[in-house]
C-alpha cells in the first residue's frame, strides 16, 4: 500500500489549536495549503508549478474561488496578477495590501509563496467571523512567476505592475523549449498586448506587508516562530572573464603555464571570505562558470564566471564588488592572465522603513513574542513594491532552513502565528 | 588581392640549403609539407584533418603515392594505418621502422604528424639518391587517428595494431554529430570487421624511431634544432566529486554553506604545486570541471573534475596522484563537503632504452651537435610500439612552443636536421 501524501492531515498533526482564535483558522490554512499541494504534486511530494504554466493559473483560479466565497472582488490583470479586494468603509482612499506569489521552482516546496497568498487571505477570513469591515479597502494580490524558472528572470508580474520590466528585452527571451515568451504566455490564454496593460500609472496601495517563509536557519537557531525582516538585499551580479592559454596538459611545463581555472580558484578562495571582511550580512556566491575549452587534457584558456554579491546596505554592498574586482586584476597580474570585468545588474537593497519596522515591533510586543531582526537575501515581490510604497516583510520559521525543495517545511502553528501577525500589522496599517 | 598561402615557400624563405646533402633534400621536404597542408586548409591557414575523415584518407593517399615513386611497396590494413616497406639485403629478419600520423586536430597545424611521416620517407629518398640498400627491411607508418579527435581517444591506429583498443567499448562511442564508430568508419569505406583485422600478432618490427614536433619550448629556449626523448610520460586520469549542498545564493550566510566550488578550487590551487613538490619532469592539470547546477543564484552544490597527471616515472606520478587524491579528502572533511575519486585511466609512461638513447646520443655526437633530453608529456604512437619493442623518438624545436594551432610552427632547417638525425639513427639500427 503507497501512504498517499496528505499536507493538511500532517500539518494538523503537531497543530496547537489555541492558535486558532480571533477569526484565524489553522484549520483554514492547512485545508488551502493542502489543496494548493495537489496542483502540481510530484513523486518526491514536492511540487513543480513554474509561472505562465497552466498549472500555475490553476491554482491561482482555486485561490479565486476562495476570495469570491470571502465576499471579494476579484480580478486578473493581463499578466496573469491577481487582485482580490474588500472595500473599507472609506471607498475612495488607497488599500492596504498583502499577497504573494503561488508558482514555484521545479520540485520545488509546499510553503514558498502559498503561505503568504492563504494568510492574506485568511485575514479576511477572520474579519468576517468577526464582523469587522476595516477603515480602507484591502487587497490580496497573487503575484505571476516570482521564481523566474521559465525566463531566468523573477517578480516578473510585480515587476509588470511598476513599470520596471523590460519587455523590448522580454520579448528575446526563450525558454528551455525554446519557445519565446509570447508563445508561452499564449499556453495560458495571454497576449504581449494584454500582458502590458497590467503596467500601472499609480499602485493604489498605501503599505505593502508580505508573508514570506524565511528560506533560511537563523529563525530555527534563535527557536522564534516569526521575525521581522529589515532589509531586502539587493543583488549584484558582475561578469568576470579570465583569459590565459589554452595548452596540453602533458607538453606544458608547470612553471610556463597561464592557466585560466588556477587563476579563477584564487578568486573564488578570496569572494568566499570577501563578506566577512565588510560585515556579518552580507553574501558572495560564484554560481555559475564556463570553462574553455573543458578537455580532460587541455589547460583552461578562458573561464568566465559571475559573481553574486548582496547586502542590505548598498554601501557595503558595492564595497565588496570593489575588493573582488580588485582582486580578480591583482591575480591576472600577478598570474599573467587577462582578466575583464563587466557589470550585469546592480538592484538597489530595500530597507524596511521605520515605520514599517514600528507596526511590527508593536504587534510582536502586543503578543508578548521575542523579536528576530533578519535580511531578506532572496528578492520578493514586496522589494518591488517597496521601491514606490513602504512596504514590510514577515518571516515564518523554515525547517533546517531548506526551501525551494520538496523538504521545505513550516509548522502550522508557526504558518498560523504568521497569519497573526499580519492580521494585527494590517489593522494597525487601518489606524494610519 | 588576396595573399594565398604556401607552407613550402615560407619553408624555404629562411632555408640554409646546405643541409641538402647525404640524399636528404629540405626542398623535397617543404613541398610535400606545402603538398600535404592544402588537404584541410582552413581560413586562418590551419589545417582540419581529424581521424576517420576523407580527408584524413586523402593525405594518406598522396604520401602512398610518394611511397610508391620511391620504389616501396605500400599496404593499408582494415584501420586504414599504412605501411610502406623497402625490403633489405636480409628479407627474414624484422625491419627497422619510423612514421608518424596525418591526421590534426581541428584548426591544427601543418608539422604535428606530418613531419614524421615525411622525415621517415626522405630516408628511403636518400638511399635512393645514395644508392643504398638497407641491411634489413625498412617500414614507413601512417597511423590512423593518433589525434583522437572524433572520439576521445587517439592512437586509435596504433592502438588496433597492438592490440590494446578495446572494441567493446569502442562501438559503443559517438562523435559530436551522434553517429557511431561504426558509421563513422563507413564514411571511409571501412567496417568494423575489417577494422579488427588491423590487430596483429607480432609486429614484425626490430625497432621503431618517430620525428615529431616538440610541442613545446625546451629546444626554443636552449636554441637548439633537435632533441632526444628520454620518456614519453604516461597519464593518470583520475575523477573527483565534492558534493556540497547547493542553497540560495541570498538566503545562505556564508557560515552556513558547503560550498563545492570554493572546496574544489583549494584543489585546483593544490594540484597547481603538487609536481614540484616532487619533482621537476611531473605535471598535472585540471581541464574539465562540471558545476551543479550551475545557476548565478545558486550555490554549487556538486563539482566533478577530472585531474590529468602525467611524469615519465611512474612511481612519481603516482605519488602525486595519491598526494592529490589525500588533499581533496582533506578539504572534503574540513568543508564537510563529501569526496568521491575514482580512476578513469592510468598508462604507464614509456621510458626510452639505454641503447636507444645511446643510437641518438651517438649520431648527435657524430653531427657535432649539443644534446637536450626531453620528456614528451603528449602520448605519441611510438609511445604504443614502445610497449613492445624498443623505441626512440626525435623532437624537432618548436617555434614558441605553439601546436595544435595554426601557428604551429618548425623552421625548414629544423625539419630537415631531423631527418638528418633520423638517417643516421635507422643506418645506426640497421647495423645491430
Amino acid at each position: 500500500m503507497t501512504q498517499s501524501f496528505d499536507l493538511a492531515y500532517t500539518l494538523l498533526a503537531d497543530y496547537d489549536s489555541t492558535w486558532s482564535r480571533d477569526g484565524i483558522s489553522g484549520e483554514r490554512i492547512a485545508q488551502r495549503l493542502g489543496k494548493l499541494s495537489t496542483i502540481g504534486l510530484t513523486a518526491q511530494n514536492g511540487v513543480t508549478r513554474v509561472g505562465f504554466s497552466p498549472l500555475e493559473q490553476r491554482a491561482k483560479e482555486l485561490v479565486m474561488e476562495w476570495m469570491k466565497e470571502a465576499g471579494m472582488t476579484v480580478m486578473q490583470d493581463g499578466a496573469g496578477n491577481v487582485v482580490g479586494r474588500i472595500e473599507g468603509q472609506n471607498h475612495d482612499v488607497a488599500a492596504i495590501a498583502s499577497g504573494s506569489h503561488v508558482d514555484s521552482v521545479p520540485e520545488g516546496g509546499h510553503f514558498d509563496g502559498p503561505l503568504g497568498v492563504i494568510a492574506a487571505l485568511e485575514v479576511v477570513e477572520a474579519w468576517k467571523v468577526q464582523g469587522i469591515t476595516p477603515v480602507k479597502p484591502y487587497e490580496v494580490y497573487i503575484f505571476t512567476d516570482e521564481e523566474g524558472t521559465r525566463f531566468d528572470g523573477g517578480m516578473t508580474g510585480s515587476r509588470m505592475i511598476t513599470g520596471i520590466l523590460d519587455m523590448d528585452n522580454q520579448v528575446t527571451l526563450k525558454d528551455a523549449n525554446g519557445l519565446s515568451f509570447e508563445e508561452v504566455l499564449a499556453t495560458t490564454g495571454k497576449t504581449l498586448e494584454g500582458f502590458s496593460t497590467a503596467t500601472r500609472d499609480k499602485l493604489g496601495i498605501e503599505r505593502f506587508i508580505e508573508v514570506h517563509i524565511e528560506q533560511g536557519k537563523k529563525l530555527e537557531k534563535a527557536n522564534l516562530p516569526v521575525g521581522i525582516v529589515k532589509g531586502i538585499a539587493g543583488p549584484s551580479w558582475t561578469e568576470i572573464i579570465f583569459e590565459g592559454k589554452a595548452g596540453h596538459a602533458g607538453n606544458t611545463p608547470m612553471d610556463d603555464r597561464q592557466d585560466a581555472l588556477t587563476a579563477a580558484s584564487e578568486l573564488f578562495l578570496y569572494i568566499e571570505k570577501a563578506p566577512t571582511l565588510v560585515n556579518r550580512t552580507s553574501v558572495a556566491t560564484v554560481g555559475k562558470i564556463l570553462v574553455e575549452p573543458n578537455g580532460s587534457n587541455v589547460i583552461p584558456g578562458k573561464v568566465t564566471l559571475i559573481t553574486d554579491i548582496r547586502d542590505i546596505e548598498a554601501h557595503s554592498r558595492d564595497q565588496i564588488v570593489s575588493n573582488v574586482v580588485n582582486k580578480a586584476h591583482e591575480i591576472g597580474k600577478s598570474r599573467n592572465v587577462l582578466v575583464t570585468t563587466s557589470e550585469k545588474m546592480r538592484t538597489p537593497p530595500v530597507p524596511i522603513g521605520e515605520e514599517m519596522t514600528g507596526i511590527l515591533n508593536h504587534v510582536f510586543d502586543e503578543m508578548n513574542m521575542d523579536k528576530e531582526y533578519l535580511v531578506s537575501g532572496a528578492g520578493h515581490d514586496a522589494m518591488i513594491f517597496g521601491a514606490q510604497i513602504p512596504v514590510a516583510m514577515i518571516f515564518a520559521r523554515s525547517k533546517d532552513g531548506v526551501s525551494h525543495n520538496p523538504a521545505e517545511w513550516t509548522s502550522l502553528n508557526d504558518c498560523t502565528i504568521s497569519a497573526h501577525v499580519l492580521k494585527k500589522a494590517i489593522e494597525q496599517c487601518m489606524k494610519l
